[in-house]
């Protein structure tokens, strides 16, 4: 036995699937008529350049009225109408042209370059997913074309008839279903309008305002545009946002077709940075605003609009992921972005500094998860110091070689993760003529560590991590003005004053102008914590260790002499330590309330 | 002129659809298939059961095999096999049974409870999201019946020949593509399974493995359980977690069919809390684990899994909201969430304070989101005070009733959101007898306001908005040692010594054991300023806003009577205001290095 046949899809089975299925969301189907009434203008309006319309065009747009006590929307087009023989080749016959097309299409990018959407004939069956009952009054352009209507109930079954309808163009008349009267609402249709059809090519009108935007500035040449045009297109983008730092024009066509507008947002803050802020266009037909994938993921802050018709639709992630197409423009993203950058760095440095600090955050973001950027970055990335004054890192080892060079050749870079709780170290280093960098946001932990791998013989150091002669250590070895014995005492006084395990108390020659007390905690120690809190990888362990922290007793301060000869050796040791743990921000609750107590206590004796 | 037809769909255009664009991840093609082979182990069960099947049934069982050379993945199954004439009736005609029949069905949840999957005629199809040709080797179950094998290349053609096979069953054999050989690697089809079949009610095998536990115990009754069971399962669904708290077992049949575990998790801390903990299946099939709509927002930080075949499937997000068994599991869920807490608070006090910590964020949240969850769990909902110990609404509101009411009948509840930080305050307010809550997580400052709103005649003040005379204020006037003209002079000295406009001084009669110094931030610019930072309510010019406390001077405390006499009042007022200036944790910075500096300086000195 062999037997061939064809696999056979049943009409009446499979159309349900279609009208409530096929889009996830139902106020889609606005976008589809919308844009198939968009087309039909734009097909026209082609028919009559190449001389085979010869009849006026008029003034080419589209129409969306709702009527709540018909429970009607009608989305109108003067486009190029259908004769009744075209509505059974078009309408009736599902997919007629479109699915098959569409597949092909995307496998070759370069291809014909026509709409996808209007294409897609599964398009206007959206219509069923809130209509019950679906009417076509539409007049062809041909000469002496008879007007037709056509109607159906959501069922296989449809019926055609003569109609009347003088002007060229197309009707499509909605019967809104019971549970889709939210559609009937004009702040709704007017919602819906204003995400899909902004910026649609043909004039679109709702309750006799045009409602979009047919010229939006990315189908323009950057030649014909002026910054204020790129600022007003931003705060038509985003009406409640800050003007935008600065922007990049995107414009390819070639090895795929590709136009849009970047935007670097002004940045409050790190809790305010929003992803999907830019918007997806295919032809001017807002898709989504979820461009993960296309855009490389360190650029997702960005904000503003791609618009490019090579960016396969209603494709899965997976698959989008694979596609080459979106891989070249991911690629080319990145990489106009970083020009862009370079470009202002070189030619306007002062901007460039002045919008740093809202800025470095995608720089350092791109730095860290692409090689390519970061090659290109490290040449403008920007340190910050202490005072405020911004280096790129070439200009920074530079600044600080000399005085910040260990005995072992080492470059050491100072840093402060916040100069306002280690206000007492960064201080201590700036008297000894060091320079501190800030480095205080989150992805910074990230960028000290990138750093100190591609940068040769450079170590960072958090200002607190070491007292300040081992911070930076020199061939220098300062003499104690404590014997031994004195320092073998006085380490005594304070193991007992203090009386905490985590606490390693040492005495060392500081100048006698350093503090009496010094609490440090090692760096090495603390990035691992920190890389523990923040869930990196599996040394589980530390985050049980308590923090050890080392106690420098200054042997020189003249405090400390005073401690060894004093009675209450141990309470002066103790508020000697307290203070020492609040410059480390370190005393805090009961310690904290008994410390303040005691000290108005002998305020109020003396 | 009328004409009347039928709409038709074209296979040849509508299958590549089908193939490619049905599901958005093509992993789903083994979900598909494998249950597709369940489903008919367990028909040929049906209808051995029935007397219609007189053979042995033998031990049923699907098997999934890969072979990486010949590129192709085998499911097979010993279910109940297909004739050459039921595969043209089943396999060639798409959508045969499944999607008019899945239409209706949803619309009246009670209905036939026959399985979805595998009704839905589609799914078979999705073997072509990634196999370039599709052979199917069957033997019907019926006597005599001639094995047959169905062959198709992803075009609409296929073809039927007889075949060989012994037993009974069916192999669907995928040919895989070249851009789907990912699905060739073991460990990539082990994490596919794992995912979707874990829990299939017959064994699947893979390599030489079974991968599932067919008899997962939410399909099992309560009383067949023990908490072991429970906790073992825990341990199945999430390996690395520590064991829950407790759990809700699941169970209804009428107004819809619903089976499942609900577990409250141990949570570590409020970061580490995840949503989309929760599995969602239909009849032992993984549908998703993105369970929004189906389980109360606030519910979604437990875990488990919900079994349901009256969840529709395959539907958009915005329907699924809508749908009418949706929202009646929604409130059942809710119902049996609250009537389980209630439970334990009744029977075992003891574990439910014990595990409060870690489920004091559902049930508060569940309280501000849900009138009806509010109504319940206001009997059960704890309040913890600084010494660690929990009392119901009622119970506390008795217990500091005859302490902490005010001259105007107001019931102050005091409350601090950090005992640490505001560990001076806390311990005045005790020191005065009175009692503090810690309400210091996230949601408490919602919570606060709800139970002002609640509870009549009651206020919620944090410890440190007022000086402790004021925070409850009683009919009690206390004396000034000091004069008019005293006060006066003191308030000088101090206003001078602080220099800050944002600092109100006022001189007071305190008790001269309360702090000579008290810095306060009245409770109301409090709440609007934190409302403000957590985005809330259109008070925007709150932000720009400085905050401004109130510092009150101790008129009874002897330190302030020595200041008004000292020759450094300036430099004693200072000091002293930086003391409260540190029991607020206000003291920062430049400034606190100062402060430390001349305590050092101070303390050398004596």
């Amino acid at each position: 036995m062999e037997e061939r046949g064809n696999i056979s899809i049943h009409t009446e089975n499979i159309f349900p699937i279609i009208k409530k299925f096929l889009y996830s969301d139902h106020e889609i189907f606005l976008r589809e008529l919308v844009s198939n009434a968009v087309d039909a203008t734009q097909k026209i309006k082609r028919l009559s350049s190449i001389g085979e319309y010869k009849g006026e065009l008029g003034e080419l747009k589209v129409k969306v009225a709702v009527n709540k006590e018909a429970k009607t929307i009608t989305i109108s087009d003067n486009g190029l109408g259908m004769t009744a023989g075209e509505i059974k080749k078009y309408i009736n016959q599902i997919a007629f042209s479109g699915a098959t097309e569409f597949v092909e299409r995307y496998k070759d990018a370069s291809a014909d370059k026509d709409q996808i959407i209007g294409q897609f004939g599964l398009g206007f069956y959206s219509a069923f997913m809130v209509a019950e009952r679906v009417e076509i009054v539409t007049k062809s352009y041909q000469e002496g074309a008879e007007p037709a209507r056509w109607e159906c109930d959501g069922s296989t079954e449809f019926s055609i008839t003569t109609a009347e309808r003088a002007e060229r163009g197309t009707d499509v008349i909605l019967h809104v279903a019971q549970d889709s009267e939210e559609f009937l609402e004009t702040a709704r249709l007017r919602t819906i309008l204003d995400k899909y059809c902004k910026f649609l090519p043909v004039p679109v009108e709702f309750e006799g305002e045009t409602i979009n935007n047919p010229s939006p500035i990315w189908t323009k040449q950057p030649s014909e545009l002026k910054d204020e045009d790129y600022k007003e297109f931003y705060k038509e983008l985003y009406p409640f946002s800050e003007p935008p730092l600065f922007w990049i024009h995107l414009n390819v066509d070639y090895p795929f077709n590709l136009t849009g507008i970047l935007y670097f947002p002004k940045v409050k803050n790190e809790f305010e940075i929003q992803r999907n802020k830019i918007q997806l266009y295919s032809r001017q037909v807002f898709i989504t605003d979820e461009v993960k994938d296309v855009v490389p993921e360190f650029l997702m802050l960005l904000h503003g609009v791609i618009d490019s018709p090579d960016i396969p639709l209603n494709v899965s992630r997976s698959f989008l992921q694979a596609d080459s197409s979106v891989k070249k423009i991911n690629t080319y993203i990145t990489k106009k972005v970083a020009d862009k950058l370079a470009e202002i760095f070189r030619k306007d440095r002062e901007t460039f500094e002045k919008n740093w600090d809202d800025i470095s955050v995608f720089v350092k973001y791109g730095m860290l998860s692409d090689d390519k950027f970061y090659e290109k970055a490290k040449d403008f990335v920007l340190l910050q110091n202490t005072e405020g004054k911004y280096h790129t890192l070439e200009a920074y080892k530079n600044l600080v070689q000399a005085n910040q060079t260990d005995k072992s050749e080492q470059l050491v870079l100072l840093y402060t993760t916040d100069a306002d709780k280690q206000h007492a170290f960064v201080e201590a280093a700036q008297n000894r003529g060091y320079d501190v960098l800030q480095l205080d946001s989150i992805i910074d932990s990230h960028f000290i560590g990138m750093l100190e791998q591609k940068l040769e013989k450079t170590t960072l150091k958090r200002v607190d991590s070491e007292t300040i002669d081992k911070l930076i250590e020199k061939d220098e070895t300062k003499e104690s003005v404590l014997s031994e014995g004195e320092k073998e005492d006085l380490k005594k006084v304070y193991e007992e004053a203090i009386n905490n395990k985590n606490m390693t108390v040492e005495v060392a020659p500081l100048a006698p102008d350093d503090a009496p007390v010094v609490i440090t905690l090692p760096e090495f120690m603390r990035r691992m914590k920190d890389m523990n809190r923040a869930g990196g990888g599996g040394m589980m362990f530390m985050g049980e260790m308590p923090d050890m922290y080392n106690v420098t007793i200054n042997a020189n301060h003249p405090l400390n002499q005073r401690v060894l000869k004093a009675e209450e050796k141990s309470q002066l040791a103790r508020q000697a330590f307290d203070l020492a743990l609040l410059s480390q921000n370190m005393l805090s609750g009961a310690a904290l309330t008994t410390f303040v107590k005691r000290s108005f206590e002998l305020m109020t004796k003396e």
